[in-house]
């Protein structure tokens, strides 16, 4: 990469977490289908569960957007929105069940490049989550999916979601950075845009079936992001580490 | 240990830094010692600049802590310290060297234990500081001393300083725990004390020359205590790590 004034080499690498690093579509489906078989189930589609999971994420983070509600951790709002999505798939599960398969989002299997990628870019550049994702979860999926950040900011010390910039802004403040000292990693042009916004540099990576085989969305980068990367390996390739 | 209802296993290990995990007193002389080389600065007893940089800690934090000023870092209160030891010393330096110095507590060594300790005790526990480090200082000072956290607590989290108990009780929330489910280590019993009042267990580990060949205070754990070690490597030994 160039390493002009306009693109200083960054100090920090911030990650979108869910679909950036981990695929939470494969890792839902299979927990909720191997919970779903206990009750003897039949004949569900749990990626289609996983799905329909997931579809409700944006409308609930955006009631704490818009100051609807408090802020909430991700487990009380995955919590209530499994609740519909049982309903939607006319399927009724145990309370408890249905707190344990809330858990299943600290359980994420990681991309098969994200932990090399991880072990290459922690030598060179320190690197954090700026996800929605609380402490808690992040803290557990990094110990399952065998990631090592050097800290976990994002969502929970902002007490906001993204998009909204003071998760970037706190987060890079946090790190004792400039904006421009960071860079931003995801699979979603939404989000880097959103960090660009706040001052960031940025860098995307494909992950072409986060949302399944029939993906349409973030195929490719927006115009105006600074790298574009097939895989976290060939982003720690282009950033040298 | 018991792991009986009054004692159950943690699941997180919370640290002090500053003299438990890294060796304050012996890195902060080193690295002014060699700034005051390059100034010809002569004959100054640099243990004795860092004892008197560390003994304006507690009541600059006090300051915080009393309500009399908002919350700011340690790089903050560190600075405004320096200029107040360099004072007492006779000596000069340039803003820029005296900014550069105040980032030495982002440079301290571990103590010989602490890393190897490190490795074992995070294979079982979730381990983090509760520190009045920040979040930037802490990520710095684990790089350089080697140290891999699963997130970073403590004050800037909470916004206060212990022995606050904010401190301790926003910390063991982030991760989604009861107090009793986590265990403060530290070589302060002040610092575990206060750690017990909020409900969490105790861990003590001996630092006899934290504070230099003479130090009286702090060398053997108080009676309340739940555990105590010769030091960190000894404590993986005792929780089975």
């Amino acid at each position: 990469m160039s390493s002009g004034p306009h693109h200083p080499t960054p100090r920090a690498l911030l990650f979108d977490v869910f679909g950036t690093c981990v695929d939470w579509r494969t890792s839902i489906a299979r927990q909720a289908g191997e919970l779903g078989r206990r009750y003897g189930f039949d004949g569900v589609d749990w990626h289609a569960f996983a799905d329909a999971w997931r579809a409700r994420y944006q409308p609930q983070m955006e009631t704490v957007r818009s100051g609807m509600r408090e802020w909430a951790t991700l487990d009380v709002l995955h919590r209530e929105s499994l609740e519909d999505v049982l309903t939607e798939f006319g399927l009724r599960l145990r309370p408890d069940d249905c707190d344990r398969l809330t858990l299943a989002w600290h359980r994420l299997d990681p991309w098969p490049d994200t932990v090399g990628a991880f072990v290459r870019l922690r030598r060179r550049f320190i690197i954090a989550p700026v996800s929605n994702g609380h402490i808690a979860l992040q803290v557990n999926l990094a110990r399952h999916a065998g990631l090592t950040w050097d800290a976990i900011l994002g969502a929970e010390i902002a007490r906001a979601y993204k998009p909204d910039p003071h998760v970037y802004l706190r987060s890079v403040a946090a790190l004792g950075l400039a904006p421009r000292e960071a860079m931003m990693v995801a699979a979603h042009n939404g989000d880097l845009a959103a960090a660009a916004r706040c001052g960031m540099q940025t860098a995307f990576v494909a992950r072409p079936v986060e949302y399944g085989p029939h993906q349409s969305t973030d195929l490719l980068a927006n115009e105006g992001v600074d790298l574009a990367a097939a895989d976290l390996m060939a982003l720690a390739e282009l950033l040298g580490a």
